[in-house]
């Protein structure tokens, strides 16, 4: 089924607005939920609304938060979600990141108390039409085993870089610091397929292409996949992503951060700190250079980049390409969804007397 | 054979006197390389002294720079090298950053006309006794595929982060976003070995065991290795580094970084920026959290990973560990160097007249 961009936001702004949420934070997290749909990151899209919303159906989830700053210097601050959607204290915090970006060049915000704030590249991307390159990175429930570990003890904990240049569109790096995101695990269980060797580790510590490993006490192996590929460098990034987002904030870290809804829950009063936590941050371009020079030099690292001869087949993309050519197509033609997921939300709709347009 | 650190360091001192570097840029200079040697990251020690040594010899080393702030707002700077020792230059800019930190939170500098400068995470390191988190990367020249190119256009890019903690020693990550470093290759060359796949690619950009490869027209491959198992995440954590590193400060970038002496030399005229480039950042821990709270978490985080259960004959390490454990041995037992280190270092001690006690 597909549904028309316009259609898919307001129903999900709806939503949002029937747990209480205020007009701009609806308008707000359903903007950052459509644009991963748009973006083509399905996972993290209107797939995950439901989720969002058995959240707030557990008491995990304030809908009307007090986001409050607790603690700022001239360029850093840490931020209290007051357990709101990730998808409207993350905003708030890269805002205030670009505000003292503005004043003192650069701004970092670590956020605590927060729950799932979508995909990390578009907290990121709000500072490239301010002439900032934008950071954006967030802890998550374990899943990922550190090298020669038995234990989950890091989420997927994904790091997203966003850079503006002049005629290019700009380089958007986003990516989670496994070898692969737990979604592709879904996608291999759902056609019975095996999984590459590399991705996964069973529950004693093996890597093994079984599907269901994780679920079987097994774990996501960082990327590198074993230790003589570099598997320490993805535990490295995952660690450097949990001690910013969780240990600096305030927030829980390691193996105690909650879940998201949709993998169960715990009880989040054995935590270390409050709620999930993130770390966004902003640095102006003219801090350091004049920001026409800086882009003019973006623009011929990224056509030198695109124009590499590529092995047969295939072409040196850069990073964000497939995701804005996804974005147009989307915009054009609609948002395709899998039947599932369109259950979930019609069932979303019925529950709250709101009408899902194709 | 086995040095005395202290012995090494002064004969490094005396060296990098003997081309003109003053009392303070030679101490500085040699703490860099020794402190390499004594965590163990032998390719970046001593073993490099003749590569600076030429460095200078072809011109492209000024032995007395005039370290220039060009730019800067209360919390970023740009830093031009003027052609110094990178092992000069990257101490500098990174005094710089934890200044700015101390007055407004956090401090980040972006370095141009430089030189390489050494292990990654000794400047990152000299945050921790500030209680300060620290970070440091540099482009290098191109050795590295990105996903699906047949050229080499990034250097290994190397990325630290330390991070201080309480009882615990500091969490520090240095790590190229290779999948392995040159260095390993080199060692594979000296033994006849087959290197393992994933490491390296051939000239049409296939998957291959030659160890000569990237001699060959080959190139070493982002962490992550294939774009199945995620090479695009080492991709873009490189491509990052470069940005930030080359394109931010306006020194060379991606295919256009000058090759550090050992690698040959090509000419610098033909570049799109000046010299190599760095980055360095510091954050004041109590910019966020008071920093007690901070490093006693920190602690936490650190004796969780560090017991947790580890797969059979392993044990799950912190990044740091291993290079901690080799700087006690070897500040005890002196460092030991191969034949070869040896006899560079001779040479350069008959030719200025230096001599090298064990």
């Amino acid at each position: 089924m597909t549904i028309a961009e316009e259609n898919l936001r307001e129903f999900v702004e709806n939503i949002f607005l029937s747990i209480g949420c205020s007009q701009n934070d609806a308008i707000q997290a359903a903007d950052v939920l459509i644009s991963a749909d748009l973006r083509g990151i399905d996972s993290h899209g209107v797939a995950r609304l439901s989720g969002y919303i058995r959240l707030f159906d557990h008491g995990r989830l304030n809908s009307t938060p007090n986001i409050e700053v607790v603690h700022e210097t001239p360029s850093t601050a840490t931020v209290d979600g007051d357990k709101g959607l990730g998808l409207v204290v993350a905003p708030f915090a890269m805002k205030l990141a670009m505000e003292k970006a503005k004043n003192v060049g650069s701004g970092w915000v670590a956020i605590r108390n927060s729950n799932h704030y979508g995909i990390a590249g578009y907290h990121a991307m709000m500072a490239i039409e301010n002439d900032m390159i934008g950071w954006s990175m967030t802890n998550a429930a374990p899943l990922v085993v550190p090298t020669f570990s038995k234990e989950k003890l890091l989420g997927t904990n994904p790091i997203a870089v966003a850079v503006p240049a002049q005629n290019q569109p700009a380089f958007v790096a986003d990516f989670a610091s496994t070898a692969v995101a737990y979604g592709k695990m879904e996608i291999l269980q759902r056609k019975g397929e095996p999984a590459p060797l590399g991705w996964v580790q069973d529950a004693e510590g093996k890597s093994t292409t079984n599907n269901n490993a994780v679920k079987e006490g097994g774990g996501l192996l960082p990327v590198g996949g074993t230790r003589e590929s570099g598997s320490h460098k993805g535990y490295g990034l995952g660690a450097i992503v949990d001690i910013l987002s969780g240990v600096l904030s305030g927030a829980n870290f390691g193996p105690w951060v909650p879940p998201f809804a949709t993998a169960g829950f715990h009880d989040v009063t054995q935590g270390v700190g409050l709620g999930t936590g993130h770390f966004v941050g902003a640095m102006r371009i003219d801090a350091f250079r004049p920001a026409d020079e800086f882009k003019r030099d973006m623009d011929i690292w990224i056509e030198r980049f695109r124009n590499a001869q590529a092995v047969e087949g295939e072409k040196v993309q850069i990073h964000g390409d497939a995701e804005r050519i996804s974005t147009t197509e989307r915009k054009q033609n609609g948002i395709p969804l899998n039947a599932k997921v369109v259950e979930g939300l019609q069932e979303l709709g019925e529950r709250f007397n709101v009408l899902l347009m194709p």
